[in-house]
């Protein structure tokens, strides 16, 4: 497949440095703030409802991500998604723990009826949990648990929300409109470290915010630098014959500070389902 | 002595990966989810009223940490404290500043009043507030004043409050029942980096989690592995002829990802007191 | 120009070891803490209304950074500052994304009218927007314009307030009373991580509550012991073979914590304006 249209949103982001405002957990800001640098966005992080909507009004996309939900953030989670509606914005939306507890559940279900998405990230029981199948959710660490119908449930709920749907795991499933791309990059460290799904929803608001009106174009490129960053971190330690979390998490953001769409082509593991 | 059935819980946390729910400071939560991953265990996060007592209640133990104490976050603790009692999930409570602050010393004292806990951890200062005896809290890095008395500290909060208490300073001291350990693992530099202490909490988080009867050795272990860490990671960094924070953070990490039953006993230097 | 007094100050700092309270945002909060670790000082992080100024009145200087500002914390703000005035305490002011909204231009000119400031540090356009002047705040990551007027800048600003002020940039610039400094250490890479800013401020913090009475001569050590940290650090990298923003974030730490008052004296690159 052609990877061109993919690649080509990595060195847009590169050369216009996309605003991307966060509304987040306090556990993975720092890395959500630098993984956005990495991969060529300028992050604000932003949640008073005194001015979560002026902001958003003027970034170039926006998070949202329910890591550490509380009720005033909620307002301004919903407040600052119809601000980036009216200004054009797309919104990326991560729903950390759906169906961990009642209040995440409640909050996903709001965010989705009165804001309008344009990448919905998330494992696959949050994502089941969104669809209002049967799910189930252990703390925020899901467990991954295959299944051949992923396929059809990304496809299904980017349906019914017109958004693009990245269901992450051992293989991640990206979908918009008829189209769903199957990514194999990644590796296992990964979820030894905490936030590396928040992280790859931050570099899909660089992606999307580096073009706006290619959705699906975007959640692929965003899960492929981040999964190509995953495989040459743990390679560039086995090369300096390093191991240990701590080394890895380093070396993961090395990676995506150093991707390049020329990378990012070579390595990409990533095919048409069916 | 024998260390088995202390090394045994590090073992059987990375085999069932217990769930530590962690209700806890926005300085060093990152370090606290990333180490409970290190450490075999499975961090969730969350703090909100309306979903606090909802996750304890599941989660195989609670970590209630004072780092950053708001009036709000503290109803959170009492609630999940209460759920977590309720359900047969064991607490590990970090009074962080206890006698810093009027305001942490009455929330220290009533988190003991409203939850039971399994296990107790802090700095000779806070422990020293916690038992009511006169201390000189100096912010949350409490200087390592010595004394040969905290082995009757330990054991007297200990029986009071029936639960295992770990001192940490120079040496640390475990106490439950009628034992008191003694640990002299660790290094200097683990105190010129934030969150040392808090990330000790999260194992011992963990290694409740793993063993929920088992507060002496959980209490033991988690001490251990903290201490044998920051051992290794000062060599590794020796070895490879580098030195500095930043370094010594990320190898600490490195050290506790790898950390194996048999380095356990292998490296561990406890004594029973007296 | 005679260095000695300002390299002094870091001596100061590791024979010392200031207690610096912070009420600082959550997305840099634990860069703060170690980097103040490293410079030599002792974090304390506590913004509850409940405790702020009674912290505030023991430490020995208070770091304000608005990075992530809430209606309560401004609260906490303004009664440490005055807590801290009240005892004679220093105070820093990081005015982060002052002129990004109005909430964070308001709230900059209510501590500036309420509390006394010892060192004001921000980007130039969060200086300009603080001194009253057309701004064009691009997020909390401004662009750096140029412009030969800086030092008049800060030299009015730092009369009108009282205060050291620094504004970062390719060059800084350190201005008090009718003295300005221009400093040329750092490095590019600096830019692509977060928190660098907020880093250097919480620097400043430990520089001031070493030497309270000497401001200028602590904002000209803060600026360049990061500003030389920050040249060590790519330069370390380089020499290992190593890149990538995860690798140069450890190596900053790293450098700041092994800094000397010999390095800071050999590798300053500052000089007087005119």
């Amino acid at each position: 497949m052609n990877l061109e249209p993919i690649s080509e949103l990595l060195h847009r982001a590169r050369d216009r440095r996309p605003l991307v405002h966060h509304i987040t957990n306090y556990v993975t800001v720092n890395d959500c703030a630098n993984i956005t640098l990495a991969a060529g966005g300028s992050p604000v992080m932003a949640d008073a409802i005194e001015e979560a909507a002026q902001i958003a009004s003027v970034a170039s996309s926006l998070v949202l991500n329910m890591g550490t939900l509380r009720s005033l953030t909620v307002e301004s989670m919903v407040a600052a998604g119809k601000a980036a509606n009216a200004a054009g914005g797309p919104v990326v939306f991560d729903p950390v723990g759906a169906g961990a507890s009642d209040f995440r559940t409640r909050t996903a279900k709001r965010i989705l009826e009165e804001v309008g998405i344009s990448i919905l990230r998330g494992n696959v029981s949050e994502i089941s949990c969104v669809a209002g199948l049967e799910s189930r959710t252990r703390g925020v660490d899901a467990a991954d648990e295959g299944g051949a119908d992923r396929a059809e449930l990304a496809l299904s709920l980017s349906r019914k929300l017109g958004c693009a749907v990245v269901i992450t795991g051992r293989t991640d499933t990206v979908a918009y409109g008829s189209a769903v791309y199957l990514v194999d990059n990644g590796v296992a460290e990964m979820s030894n470290l905490t936030g590396t799904g928040c992280m790859l929803t931050s570099i899909l608001g660089v992606m999307i915010g580096a073009g706006p009106e290619r959705k699906l174009e975007a959640a692929a490129a965003g899960t492929l630098v981040m999964g190509i960053a995953g495989e040459l971190a743990l390679a560039s330690l086995q090369a300096a014959g390093r191991q240990g979390s701590g080394s890895f998490r380093a070396a993961l953001h090395d990676q995506v500070s150093l991707m390049t769409p020329e990378t990012l082509v070579r390595r990409a593991k990533i095919r048409e389902n069916g």
